[in-house]
């Protein structure tokens, strides 16, 4: 006799890591599974940890939410997203650009623009005139201001400094720090699979070499905020929002990254506040199953029943 | 019995294809094989490469020159050198970085720069004070006005004009020739493993945009020419050469480049004058036997006897 338990799964799906809550009438947990792999489809790995989930702890799947990276509009077909509710075993599934889930997770369904601004960065901007993405087309086309590109930046100053084409900096003996011989380090770099990571983990050095008044980092933490503010701007105009803006993620940590993010928004939209963030992603992931079907990120969000 | 024709046997090996000549008493001939590997040790490619066009045409190898893309400090070692002679079945070879034999084949042993740019780009000076490689680190941490640095910044352009963030340019529709779903354009990107060769071949729309008078274009055009041109004076300021600059590699083709690169340099140096080269890589590469040992290049070259 079949008595699984009814429960509602949130999925976050990062490169980094999938977050997965589990709601019953009786409790809520979460789980840390290992993060989506963007170069093969999303879906079905998603569909795959929701009914690996469902098994190991007796659920019926009443309602799987996923805000996942690197979803293509391949993946958000009707055929495609039935099958993941098949594959997941589930009544109901709703899906959605991580993006959109961080919005909902900071700003829930108030209107503005939310910059999360990792590894790589993406800005959504939701108003009167719909919802507006911006940037977010990754380390080799866009991520401007993100994690990514302030470890490169670092990455390019320091060999600068090593040229004795640019200014000399703190950030040449950080870089040292990982590679003792700076000119080969590139060969190294250039051959790990990890190189996209390792590259945005400069950004923590830029951060620092910022705090203890390196000019050249400074330069670098200011270009970055400008950008940052620019993707903002840009996503409120283009949908008319209210001009509450969030930003999330580790860049936002440098003092003088935000401080100039700031200064950058007001400048350009006197009326602009920075808003803390309501909840975190997950809870965005939660509130895509209840999420009006008139709000403008509805049109971004797939669903299909069983 | 054995009755090879003894040769010289010289050979340009960079990433897109190894150019082999073989000289001999009687002949000159040349032959095109696939580029080494940098991801993987490069000398035994050369060994191997070597070998089989002795055996092949019967040959002596006398000597073996080569200038080598990806050539690391620890394929430099007298013991690494050694065993390139004993796998090709050479008398003596003698190695460089391919910017090495660049320089040699455009300035023979003249002093001065050269900035050889194609998709990546290194700049070498050769004077008084020595030898000084500038740049030269690679699509991550360096390359400043390559092709890959004005493909990337064509693919930023666009993804700019696209979000409304920039300048609305022709070099958007040049990038929506190959993807035309733009916001699926990087995804596809990161995943092929020529991604870095795609995003250099977007300098060709990048010069025929500025030809065509696209304000975007020309402005990354200069900014090009200017990096260039600073690579360039630091080099020569390093070894306080004689300021006879040879530009080659496919970048120069651009007059709007190659204009802004001119006009910064002799800003710099009123004194400096931009020279053809005198001869292409490949000469180069056979100039390495008769280097002179006092040649600023020397130091820079690698050789072994069997």
């Amino acid at each position: 006799m079949n008595a699984r338990i009814p429960a509602v799964v949130a999925i976050d799906a990062g490169q980094t890591g999938m977050k997965v809550r589990v709601r019953t009438d009786a409790s809520v947990g979460e789980a840390l599974l290992p993060g989506v792999r963007t170069d093969q489809p999303v879906l079905p790995q998603i569909g795959l940890a929701a009914r690996q989930i469902a098994d190991e702890f007796d659920l019926d799947i009443r309602h799987l939410a996923a805000g996942v990276s690197g979803l293509t509009d391949g993946e958000t077909t009707p055929a495609a997203v039935a099958a993941l509710v098949r594959s997941a075993g589930a009544a109901h599934a709703v899906v959605a650009h991580d993006a959109t889930t961080s919005y909902l997770g900071a700003r829930g369904t108030a209107h503005g623009a939310v910059v999360a601004a990792g590894t790589g960065v993406v800005t959504l901007g939701v108003g009167p005139g719909g919802a507006a993405r911006v940037d977010g087309w990754g380390y080799l086309m866009g991520d401007a201001g993100s994690g990514f590109w302030l470890g490169r930046e670092a990455l390019v100053a320091a060999m600068r400094d090593h040229d004795g084409r640019g200014t000399a900096t703190a950030l040449t003996d950080a870089v040292r720090g990982r590679w003792p011989d700076l000119e080969q380090a590139y060969i190294d770099l250039q051959a790990d699979p990890a190189r996209v990571s390792i590259v945005a983990s400069f950004a923590a050095e830029v951060a620092q070499a910022g705090a203890d008044g390196d000019a050249v980092a400074l330069d670098i933490l200011r270009r970055a905020g400008d950008l940052l503010a620019e993707s903002a701007l840009t996503a409120l105009r283009r949908v008319d929002a209210e001009p509450a803006v969030c930003a999330i993620g580790g860049v936002f940590r440098s003092e003088a990254l935000r401080e100039e993010f700031t200064r950058a928004l007001v400048n350009g939209r006197p009326d602009a506040r920075i808003v803390e963030p309501a909840r975190i992603g997950i809870d965005g992931v939660e509130a895509l199953i209840d999420l009006p079907a008139d709000h403008p990120l509805a049109p971004l969000t797939w669903s299909a029943r069983a």
